[in-house]
């Protein structure tokens, strides 16, 4: 059996990356979408939800979108592994370049939006109840799994941008 | 007078990029730095400054990096429009391509964290101060400047990809 080519191994790294961000893109929006903490005091309970924290609905909407196109583009990438060609043949280099630069910057803003609201929301909510510390704990393992999809992404834009004279 | 070339009307676009985001980022440093709130009660006077915030900070040293890079850039655009020629030769459309990646990436966590925070903070406190509200929308200000800057680095990289195979 002879080794594989250099251009499989570049499609089969590209596909791990293409599926490692939907994973982690996937865990980041059930842990954000599922927190919730309940604060009670002797006379109330109150509950709090992340729709509450308003950053954290713009984190949603990136990981969303983020996970719809990182979807796309592992059918795509898994046709190009199995049958040696690509959709919409070269034009979709292009799709790659622009696309795979604007979902980085999307998830680097919304990272930036969880990791920032959290930590001085967190700061100014410390020690008033372990439930709102759970809460924004939670928020921040979010952000950080976030990261994770925003860093496979930007190496999924280098190599997009690095395919696209070879192609365009 | 021949019509100037392509190439040298695309360095004139880099160099106007260059400055224009050196300007933005300047701009945005001196309102985010210069950000202080003195909130007064019958009974006592609280100064609130931007290093408050933690997510400012982050903010701040953001700017002050993309900063560097782009005095660091201008130079480097301004000497190769002057002379035809580029310092460093060929390496620099390398070092172009994943700086401008780099810088443009800090800045897009940098606007995200600036509005995430903001918005929040500025809710949580809305109605108590008109001291505070004055606060937080001159951080909106800087962070608005600084996703100007961050939308022109975005075009100097694109810019540096399409460049990078010309030469690399």
């Amino acid at each position: 059996m002879p080794p594989p080519s250099t251009a499989v191994v570049w499609r089969s790294v590209g596909l791990t990356l293409r599926v490692v961000t939907v994973i982690s893109l996937l865990v980041s929006l059930i842990i954000i979408s599922t927190n919730t903490a309940t604060l009670s005091s002797n006379f109330s309970r109150i509950e709090i939800r992340f729709q509450d924290v308003k950053a954290y609905r713009y984190v949603l909407a990136t990981i969303v979108i983020g996970l719809v196109y990182s979807l796309l583009q592992t059918a795509f990438t898994i046709y190009h592994v199995t049958t040696g060609n690509r959709i919409a043949g070269d034009a979709l280099y292009i799709f790659d370049f622009y696309g795979d630069k604007l979902i980085s910057y999307l998830l680097a803003t919304g990272t930036g939006a969880g990791f920032g609201v959290t930590v001085d929301l967190k700061d100014a909510n410390s020690g008033t109840n372990t439930g709102i510390d759970k809460f924004f704990n939670k928020a921040n393992a979010a952000s950080s799994i976030l990261l994770l999809a925003f860093i496979f992404t930007a190496i999924s834009s280098v190599l997009s941008s690095l395919a696209l004279p070879k192609k365009a």
